[in-house]
């Protein structure tokens, strides 16, 4: 007890991993629960980190020829039945819209009046919509391919919810496309993937596992389920993103036909793939500690934030000058294609100014009292290190080496993660011993483990019955290799991920 | 009839206006009705438009400080029930969720299930539940002011819709902003309405008439409702923004309190401000010709089509890659913040493929077959000239010249539309002529008449009554003049100006 560091956050992530994230999350002032059971408020905090997220996606998407596009809100109960009778998994929690209007009632209050004759869905996905749509724009091989996008809301009614990670509302994109090819729509699943890992390693600062689905973790529809999975610092998996090879079956489903080069008619190949502000949980659980939420300078929603410190009104001028033309000199320099975002924080509330921004997890903080000013330098800390850990660099260094700290901080968060997720993947190939690994206190929710595994549908099953622990994905990179079911002790020709999931 | 020009859009604007714009939005693709009653699809075409309006809006408000965040679809009935009662003009048609999953039927179909215990209400505005956040984020002097911003999709049942004009589900922005003082308030209200004004003007190229609301026309709830009018080509009004000045009323109804400098308990003073998709519809009425669509080149999804025409493959082979390094060179150009966007339509659809890209409205075409690669030119058009004018131009000038090509157009079409409205807007002193005016068969809906009024609530009734006329704003503009009341004949001061409107 008496070496132990007080942090801005209690419970600590060893003592209660899951109160610990609800703590993080309010501290920082990211989002909070609202009075709508099960939906969020996003405040500017989360919401700006949420629109750079969206801006660097958004411009990789177009890169690769995407449209935005833009479909309703409701889906018609009937839309949904058809989905329901040739699609198991049917997800049937949702919001059912029943009434278009409101009256007032008997004692005063308002009640729903004006009965719809077929009752409305708010969609849980567009994707009966947008079937719909693109059998109505494709007739042609030219009119292919089809390439679209939607970022928007989506609901799936929750019990038991948790900020960003399963809300009943949340914000996502959608990607749908449609080709004249198998290999086409091949090609363009993969693309997609290879866009998330690339955004999610590189600007989230989170290392994943590439890889497959098994067949039972498949998207309901799709003929090859692609990921990515993260580890949480509690040793779960996180879905970051998915993209689904969905072969002829949604485009027969919807009925997409074009009439190919030599006039045949064909079914479409189709693809979709999505990501999620569940991603900003991942990244929270990522990189987070004991004082709070860590951001990633890449998608930070600041990159610097300045401290003025002054005792009267003489101090005042003189800091404030110094402080805004600082600011104005490192809002001039473009980090990664978006200009340098300084936040100034000139309320006068103490000590519990600069913890504040510890907590919300701002890459750089400076602190500016009048001695820095006459020394000509400011007294800055990093994010990525302690709170205590602040040091005096002189203002031009401050500002000209801004750029490489940032890049710094970014590949510090990067290397702590993965150091992380791979001192915590293990290689088992006994079955008890992979039952203990799972069963022991001591690892909580064990890590990551790599183990072979038969493909039967039913050695899976026992292994998620008996420790909840699922195949998260077969890894692309995962060599064929000779080796017995970590179950049955059957053939296996290489090895999958096993984890406990969120 | 001998000399009538063939135009693409049947039938013409003077035919049938309300026929014309849905045949001029469905020929262009930007947006369609939906399977779900009163929601549209937008197309990647009308998607790309509003995200570039999206864009130039959203970097307004922040230069002002406003930052984003997301607040709940769904309000709980009984936040309405509040307002209900102490709001007028309420509206009670908004889709209500009445059930959270759904079931299997009697019949094998899908039924609702899981009543909720409180219905809850798809937002038609956010305004209830961004109070109810502002009240618990806001304490003290120093927590304001909060200015905050909401992009999102919102619900008002509409029986009778017309696409981007009035429909069900519309996207919008929702401004809301809490200050410590009237005056602050105040000013940021007149700020919002001027970031509008600036934007409509300058990148919708539509001239307004900037005001202040009558009392019978005011936001329910508001001091002092501001607005900016536009004139369709039917000589309608369209109100393209609104700015509202609320006092303290919005922070009474939602308990928004805070601590002042001297300890002392006081009200917030709060504003709101929004624009929608609304506006898309707007910019169609104003500038479509009877071809169709004319986007305004700082909005326009994109800016220059080139069209290859080749006949064989060595002919496809030396106009494609002339074409390609072309819109290379083109792409790199900036043009206001935005790089030029070239799209290449290299379909062998014949005269069809020019004619579909005159009724999308792109500001430039560019034919380009193997003697325009011999001389090193372009056979070009602009979208603001007739169809059959096109000219040979060098590749160089077209390359170099592009800019200020693409302001040439803008700045036609801000002309046109001012030239229209002006010459569509009258002085009438008379009753019996202002009766006339808007009764006359000619002048379809009259136009605008600047006429006195005396400030009653009763002559502006009645003669909304008689000619279906409303005061669409007192312009902040109108002089102080002495005049007698166009319905009555008593003192006015000012002109106000009348319309029909959408
Ligand atoms: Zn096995
Ligand atoms: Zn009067």
């Amino acid at each position: 007890m008496g070496n132990k560091v007080k942090t801005a956050i209690s419970p600590t992530r060893e003592e209660d991993y899951p109160m610990w994230y609800q703590e993080v999350v309010k501290a920082s002032e990211m989002a909070e629960k609202s009075s709508v059971r099960g939906c969020m408020v996003i405040r500017p905090w989360g919401y700006t980190l949420w629109e750079n997220m969206v801006a660097i996606l958004d411009a990789e998407f177009k890169e690769t020829g995407v449209k935005n596009a833009y479909f309703p809100l409701f889906i018609p109960l009937s839309y949904l039945e058809k989905e329901a009778e040739h699609v198991e998994g049917f997800a049937k929690e949702c919001a059912v819209v029943t009434h278009h209007k409101l009256e007032q009632g008997p004692n005063g209050g308002l009640v729903p009046a004006g009965e719809l004759a077929e009752p409305l869905i708010v969609r849980p996905t567009s994707e009966t919509i947008i079937g719909e749509s693109m059998s109505r724009w494709v007739s042609s091989y030219r009119d292919l391919p089809v390439l679209i996008n939607q970022w928007a809301n989506v609901v799936r009614w929750e019990m038991r919810t948790r900020i960003f990670l399963r809300t009943s509302e949340f914000l996502w994109q959608e990607g749908h496309t449609a080709h004249a090819t198998e290999e086409e729509a091949r090609q363009r699943t993969s693309m997609m993937l290879d866009v998330y890992t690339k955004f999610v390693e590189e600007c989230l600062a989170m290392p994943v596992v590439k890889g497959r689905k098994s067949e039972s973790e498949r998207f309901p529809g799709a003929v090859d389920t692609t990921c990515i999975e993260a580890m949480m610092q509690d040793k779960k998996a996180l879905q970051a993103g998915t993209s689904h090879f969905l072969g002829q079956n949604f485009a027969k489903g919807s009925d997409i036909r074009f009439q190919d080069a030599d006039g045949k008619d064909q079914f479409a190949w189709t693809t979709s793939w999505g990501v999620s502000t569940r991603m900003i949980g991942g990244m929270i659980m990522t990189h987070g500690d004991d004082d709070g939420v860590i951001m990633p300078p890449r998608v930070a929603p600041a990159h610097v934030v300045l401290l003025p410190i002054f005792r009267n009104d003489e101090e005042k001028k003189d800091v404030m000058e110094y402080v805004n033309s600082l600011a104005g000199e490192l809002r001039q320099i473009l980090y990664h294609d978006r200009k340098i975002v300084v936040e100034i924080d000139e309320r006068d509330t103490g000590g519990a100014r600069g913890w504040e921004w510890i907590k919300k997890g701002i890459p750089v903080r400076a602190e500016i009292g009048p001695k820095d000013v006459e020394k000509n330098a400011v007294f800055a800390a990093r994010r990525d290190r302690t709170p205590k850990e602040k040091s005096s660099i002189a203002r031009s260094d401050f500002i000209n080496g801004m750029v490489e700290m940032l890049d710094e901080i970014q590949a510090t968060l990067f290397k702590r993660a993965k150091d992380f997720k791979d001192s915590n993947t293990h290689q088992i190939d006994d079955k008890n011993k992979f039952y203990d690994f799972y069963k022991s206190k001591e690892g909580i929710h064990g890590g990551f483990v790599m183990a072979h595994w038969c493909e039967s549908l039913d050695c899976e099953a026992k292994i998620k019955e008996d420790l909840s622990v699922t195949i998260r994905c077969i890894p692309f990179d995962s060599p064929e290799e000779s080796g017995k079911c970590i179950y049955c002790g059957g053939k296996s020709q290489k090895r999958v991920l096993f984890a406990k999931a969120y």
